[in-house]
């Protein structure tokens, strides 16, 4: 089975998990920015109906896991595990929101870089036979992160241009076990294919992944993450390229998680002494989900960004067939109040995932 | 590849992973209890020669997967994944304490459920041909864990019985991929097994997992921890047994993470209730190890407890063949400050390991 390991750090899945289902919640900010019409559900109330913010971030991610599996057709016992994350101090949202899923759960971490994560292990268990369908998800919400990480919302101060703003919002996607390849090996030239592999045609595949090592360039501006977590991606980029051989052109798009106006330079620059020219496919999450008029500085960042722009924007593009070959890469910056007050540098992490339309 | 699936919430590998190599690092407390004798390392130093308590916990991790690694006799090149955890907002110390591996780094959470969390997740990788070798480690800290969740140490809060005393050590598993199954059904009556076979021999295999869900009971004492933990153990112990059809006595003993005193007698009665007396297998790592003298009220917790118990003593026992077949259940309580302060209760979740020896 090794030849599904690709390289130093990559995996070409043999029988690639399919996107099955998916969903995006976003608070108001987001539902007025430039995607709003694309995303699922649009939450007014910025607290949910709940009483703190915490639990607020968890009905978003409660929301947006019903809702994925209801998009799949599926029933929660369907589905076998969840992987789940958010960025609060011991996955709050993720442990107290989805008590009620009552699914096998799996939480993990990886700052922004959560929802690539999170859909790399999804992908693991399902194309190694752990399970049918199993859950990616991830969120954030943006009292939760300034309560946590910065100031008290009612301090009101001032934000850098570098800095970003946490978007509110939770994306979920489920993975199914594709009968793809089974068929193709056992279809005679005459015979047709079934109509559970028909249902893939223009469905979404993990193709592979390219998984983040913890890299650390010594910056310590908790205001500025595009330029701790511009060389994890650029490192990512750059290895997913490597271990499968392609070139920036074999992707129709390469998107990051929330690097932003200054990490979004970076990067180009950091992929461009390796070699590859990536601006012409190159697009960020964090760029893309705000407008110019909704002062948010240098762009939206959080789990949830990357995990609402991928459920709500770049799978339906991908699904209308306007973008066959993606990668999709959510970037992290390993912060913590404790570790910032402590003088630490932010390190970063990213997380690469090929998406690859089913034609 | 369904057939590995068994039940609701479990996994039997086809070709169980094995346990190539494994550490044990531990604080000067730990190293003074009854099983100090089987620990590898025994810090003097709390700080670990750092400056911080979180830079103290990272450096044990560091330690421990230095260790894990040279006993499986490999280097870290060899490592295609770690999958790391501790207890610490935004995973502090595996984030910063593994920076040197340059290894691709999954971060998981699940509280003082972690290591069973971080086997699970790297024996699918394994057994999924994803890698040849994947690490588990994680980690806690005492002074780092109090510090976060409840009183600055020069406070000097008393304890109550009910209270665990978080145990400062880390563990790291080596898990490859076992050749044996190939071999097994490639060899003709006449063939010897190769030498790789043969020296898997009296090694220790991870022959299943049982993945555990978010349970809540209501339990809102967070100096009672084993009470919030004891029914999520006791579902995935129930569930082991239903999803492979056994019964309690197929297990030389049943190994929970870090119940304590109070957990226990909640968990073992629980089982009960379901039909299944365990306590003639029954052992908990919190339990055991702290001694009687050591002023530690109902025992040790934390997601270094199950770990260094494990990396330390419990496959010692099962290499040595004193223990055959043990179900290795660590349990977390999904506790944060900020849930605490806010009036949550604390949900439980427990994460179930099946280790069996190579005979």
């Amino acid at each position: 089975m090794g030849c599904k390991q690709m390289g130093k750090q990559s995996i070409r899945f043999e029988n690639p998990p399919i996107i099955s289902g998916a969903a995006s919640v976003v608070g108001q900010k987001e539902g007025e920015g430039p995607y709003g019409k694309y995303f699922d559900v649009i939450e007014e109330d910025p607290k949910v109906g709940a009483d703190t913010w915490e639990e607020a971030e968890g009905r978003l991610q409660a929301e947006a896991a019903e809702l994925a599996i209801s998009h799949a057709g599926l029933s929660k016992k369907d589905i076998r595990y969840m992987i789940a994350g958010d960025l609060l101090g011991q996955l709050m949202a993720s442990s107290f929101g989805l008590i009620d899923m009552d699914i096998p759960l799996f939480g993990v971490y990886g700052a922004c870089s959560t929802m690539g994560e999170s859909l790399a292990i999804a992908s693991m268990i399902v194309e190694g036979g752990f399970a049918e369908h199993a859950m990616a998800i991830t969120s954030s919400h943006f009292a939760s992160a300034e309560k946590q990480f910065r100031f008290p919302l009612g301090y009101g101060n001032q934000r850098p241009k570098a800095a970003t703003w946490t978007v509110t919002g939770s994306g979920a996607v489920v993975l199914s076990n594709s009968h793809r390849k089974e068929e193709i090996l056992e279809k005679k030239e005459s015979e047709q294919i079934s109509a559970a592999a028909r249902a893939e045609k223009g469905k979404v595949k993990i193709k592979g992944i390219t998984t983040g090592k913890v890299v650390d360039y010594g910056v310590k501006d908790n205001m500025n993450m595009g330029a701790c977590m511009a060389p994890a991606a650029g490192e990512v980029i750059a290895g997913n390229f490597i271990d499968f051989g392609y070139q920036p052109d074999h992707y129709d798009k390469i998107i990051t998680g929330d690097l932003g106006k200054v990490g979004k330079d970076i990067l180009i620059d950091f992929v461009n002494a390796k070699g590859y020219d990536i601006s012409r496919q190159y697009m960020d999450c964090g760029i893309e989900i705000f407008g110019e008029d909704q002062n948010v500085q240098s762009g939206g960042s959080g789990c949830g960004c990357s995990a609402v722009m991928l459920t709500g924007y770049i799978l339906k593009m991908m699904e209308k067939g306007e973008w066959n070959r993606v990668l999709f890469v959510p970037t992290g910056a390993l912060l913590s109040q404790v570790s910032f007050n402590e003088g630490n540098s932010v390190p970063g992490i990213a997380h690469g995932v090929v998406l690859e339309r089913f034609s």
